[in-house]
């Protein structure tokens, strides 16, 4: 049997409870399909931030670096700030592995309650790529004056050509692979005068060596309206580090999944592992009572499957969600039922 | 009676429609509660650049300083570049007569046609406070290496003590003059670590002035996410410069007011005139046929009305929209009727 080696790295709060269905799931279809999970799992989170002060040993990277893919929960915890745990752990794996499409499926699936009028499953279903590696999210910037009456904070974002174009050649690849190829792409460059205009640019460049692909340019705030008024117009949205992350916490806002939305942190040329989240977080309020949705996780897992070349066996996870949910299989709360985490994801496993 | 003088800039496009009919209330308007506009009309626009090579003349600031408010109606054009039309009018005034609070109100009004299910206008009732001056839209910046692989650029952000403190008071006190007495921050510290932890940590310190006012922070993904999800959260919501922006169209496209929302660049301090535009743009594609919404524009009047004092006049005008929308009084085709821009403001005018 074809064998993938997983790293599991749960993290905190309801990513313990969501990892083991996701698993579940992903070896029932491994059963089905022919191929066998080799899992390590990795305790890295705030608890382990708690008694060692590190959210990962610093060999962390090394430790997951021969390892095909990584399987991620959730990372962060009240107490423990920000820039500790998601700087400790998510963000040096995303740019450490230069995982640098971030891509999120905003999809209305059957049964989800989207808050918008009248849409139906077929007007919804595009992706949003996000550069998840430089832009906004920069590390160059200070504080100066600091007290005093002048203090001012500086942060610089950067858009390298390298950074760029491997971005929108992957959201142009992307779009070559789906019925409607068309590419949008986010910018500010009226408002954001030296970083977007270079965007602009660059974007334009890339569409030249698609001339399959339809192109779409929109600001960043009528862009936002749009997803609103007119989800059904987009196919795949590429944005910067900045913009992708707003549009894919909107668009699956939007499709009303963003409890079960997943995402793909992806090193196209696989010189690295990608990672695999769903987009929800640690959810302080809700953990420990094994009643959250697992579906993040397990669509996260179906990403990562067909990144593993298991394309047949991630279709299947993805059908059986949409035919639960379709069915009125067991629900969580979020759902509007009264199943419990585990209950869905032996339903799933079951039925894949 | 009580004289405003007023800088009358239709600018481009249904600018120059809207615009009459914003005054034509306005004055109405001033009938009715005692005031007289004395009003000086400047073509500045992408005609004139067409001519002159200049959007506005060296010594424009000059020629509208002495007015108590400019009434804006749009700015730009096809073939002028944004850099241009923009930078060469409207980000010059907001910078040059340092209108630093840009104001914009999300209100679901009757009949509007929201794209959201099941929402009452008693809702969505909130404003976006916006930081006009500084922030994402700096003037620091530049590329490195053109036209190699190594080619980069960089833009920096920067917040200032005096920008960050004077936008979140401004909040603040709106805020305290409002029913439910509450601001949200909008954030983004977990991902942009230099400048919105200072954002953060000045939004904190403020918030101890008034210890009357409910205060919650959002980073920009979810908080849109929540706009779509739970616009009734709201009630004001403060944004850097690029955030305010995002959340002031976002605002208004889930209100569904897209179309036809105000937005004031205030001066809080009066050295300098404000300025007050509709949100929406020049609309090309249905100027010169007289079709376009005035409400837009008239809702923007009102704004005008109550920064120069005349609170009444101003209630008077956005119950009167209201009622209008309410019971059916003519509509744009926007809005499914088929009246004409100046049908709906006759219509207001004489209601006035
Ligand atoms: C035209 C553009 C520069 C402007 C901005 O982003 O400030 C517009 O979007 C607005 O919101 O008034
Ligand atoms: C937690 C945070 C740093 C992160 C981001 O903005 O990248 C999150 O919002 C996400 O989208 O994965």
């Amino acid at each position: 049997a074809r064998k993938h080696r997983i790293a599991v790295i749960p993290g905190d709060g309801i990513g313990k409870e969501t990892t083991p269905e996701g698993i579940r799931v992903l070896e029932a279809a491994g059963r089905r399909f022919g191929f066998e999970l080799q899992l390590t799992e990795y305790d890295w989170s705030c608890d382990v931030y708690a008694k060692t002060g590190k959210m990962m040993p610093d060999d962390g990277l090394d430790q997951l670096k021969d390892s095909d893919s990584i399987f991620l929960g959730a990372v962060g915890w009240p107490g423990v700030p920000d820039h500790v745990s998601l700087w400790g752990l998510l963000i040096p794996i995303r740019r450490g592995f230069d995982q640098y499409a971030n891509v999120r499926p905003c999809k209305l699936m059957p049964g989800a309650r989207t808050p918008l009028a009248n849409r139906t499953p077929a007007e919804i279903d595009f992706y949003v790529v996000r550069e998840n590696t430089e832009g906004e999210y920069s590390s160059v910037g200070g504080r100066m004056f600091p007290g005093t009456d002048r203090e001012f904070v500086s942060q610089q974002s950067i858009l390298t050509r390298t950074g760029t174009d491997r971005i929108m050649k992957y959201a142009f690849e992307l779009a070559m692979t789906r019925p409607r190829k068309k590419v949008t792409s986010a910018t500010k460059s009226n408002g954001i005068t030296f970083t977007m205009p270079y965007w602009d640019e660059r974007f334009e460049e890339m569409a030249k060596q698609y001339p399959g692909v339809t192109t779409d340019v929109f600001h960043i705030d009528i862009l936002c309206a749009h997803f609103v008024q007119h989800p059904d117009w987009f196919d795949v949205v590429v944005g910067s580090n900045l913009f992708g992350d707003i549009l894919s916490d909107l668009g699956p806002a939007v499709a009303g999944s963003i409890g079960i939305a997943p995402s793909a942190n992806i090193n196209p040329e696989k010189i690295f592992p990608s990672m695999f989240e769903p987009v929800h977080g640690s959810a302080p309020d809700i953990a420990g009572k094994w009643v959250c949705n697992p579906i993040g996780q397990i669509w996260s897992g179906a990403m990562m499957l067909e990144h593993l070349g298991e394309k047949e066996a991630a279709d299947a996870i993805v059908k059986t969600i949409e035919v639960m949910l379709a069915e009125g299989g067991p629900r969580t709360r979020d759902m509007g039922g009264n199943a419990g985490t585990v209950d869905v994801g032996k339903a799933l496993a079951e039925a894949v």
